[in-house]
């Protein structure tokens, strides 16, 4: 994923487009393998994008698909495509419809929302209509949490669904500390499966959540049985 | 700022310190201009690193320094450096102590957050002891929040500070459709000024926050008052 934005490098806008693509990517059983977050500089957008694509099966974008001046995602991606822009014949006439429906004027700055690169395909705005678009394996979305998840939500039956991931999170009362070599030597006897262990702090104390991912459900189901055999005997230790 | 943890790409954890880097980089002076999130692979943590310290005056990681069998930013760190790995003496003696006093045991898990490259300065952490590192440019944190936040409290004496960027948002009414033909006309007029204009969608209507940057505090005064003025004129043609 690639989230543009100088408002993100600011501190200005906290990103939520990135977990919650994680979220639809982890259920669809699309693992996500990057994240980077760039500002609004035409070169350097088109530079990582063209990393990207060429690195991955699939790569989403979000922000900068605006009718404003720093709205510049269409022009860039183009430009890493080297691919002319041009204005997408069916966004102008979804967004004529549109405004004229509402006689609001379709002004210059609204009609920037129409370009896309030439050969691009057009990802359905259900919320504000103007559109994302799709060129090749790269999926432009707005920076708009709520419209980038109405366009990913449009996108759920064209994306290829893999193996979804299976987890199960253990929760743990003990700290990484109490736990982490036992841990790992379960890690390196269960081979298939990827154990995570997130340490969380309230201020006065560590706890742990362990979560066990694999797509092998009878591999989950015996790592799962032995971190409860050992968080078990940890407590049985300390008599609790 | 290179973010390390698969639970970030799974969605199971929304990062919150990417966040608060670009906050405290703001009021410093410094511009955060890339962000990158990478899971728990050791090649590709190295790998961005390196890309990311040769790019950069400073490098800040956040992730994987705790005591269990995943945490592996410390090796992927002295690999990206080709140094060897330590126990750093200075963070034995503080685990030790804070251990001791605490009646706790210093099991092995624990004795791996004292692990850093050879070379490496530690990086205070008020919360929870276990400490960072710097190595040359490059700031090595935890991922856990609050000592993700201690321990860059701790640098901020150590940062080098530029000329903060100073900012004046304007809120605006109207969406960005309606002004981006005026406001772009503005960012012409003003080049010593960046100005952005953040979308914000109540489910109904599009409302626009408009931020003016500049390092000049006279340009800020004058492009804000253009800004004013255009929106007046707006507002009055629409009989506000």
């Amino acid at each position: 994923m690639l989230a543009i934005g100088d408002e993100l490098l600011s501190g200005r806008t906290k990103d939520k487009n990135i977990a919650h693509l994680a979220e639809v990517m982890t259920l669809l059983g699309i693992d996500l393998k990057e994240v980077r977050i760039v500002g609004d500089e035409p070169h350097m957008i088109a530079d990582t994008l063209n990393t990207l694509r060429r690195s991955y099966d699939l790569v989403f974008t979000s922000g900068g698909i605006g009718p404003t001046h720093d709205d510049i995602t269409a022009d860039a991606v183009a430009a890493a495509f080297g691919l002319p822009v041009i204005e997408h014949p069916d966004a102008v006439a979804r967004l004529e419809t549109y405004y004229a429906g509402r006689q609001m004027e379709f002004t210059p700055a609204r009609r920037r929302m129409t370009r896309t690169p030439k050969g691009a395909s057009l990802i359905d705005n259900s919320v504000s209509v103007a559109p994302g678009f799709r060129i090749d394996n790269v999926f432009v979305m707005a920076g708009v949490p709520g419209v980038f998840q109405a366009m990913l939500s449009s996108l759920l039956d064209v994306l290829p669904a893999g193996e979804p991931l299976k987890s199960r999170a253990v929760p743990c009362p003990f700290g990484e500390g109490d736990i982490g070599d036992a841990l790992g030597a379960i890690a390196k006897q269960h081979p298939n499966v990827v154990i995570g262990s997130y340490p969380k702090f309230d201020g006065e104390r560590y706890s742990t959540e362990i979560v066990i991912r694999s797509r092998d459900e009878a591999a989950l189901d015996a790592a799962a049985l032995a971190v409860g055999e050992m968080l078990e005997t940890i407590a049985r230790s300390r008599g609790d």
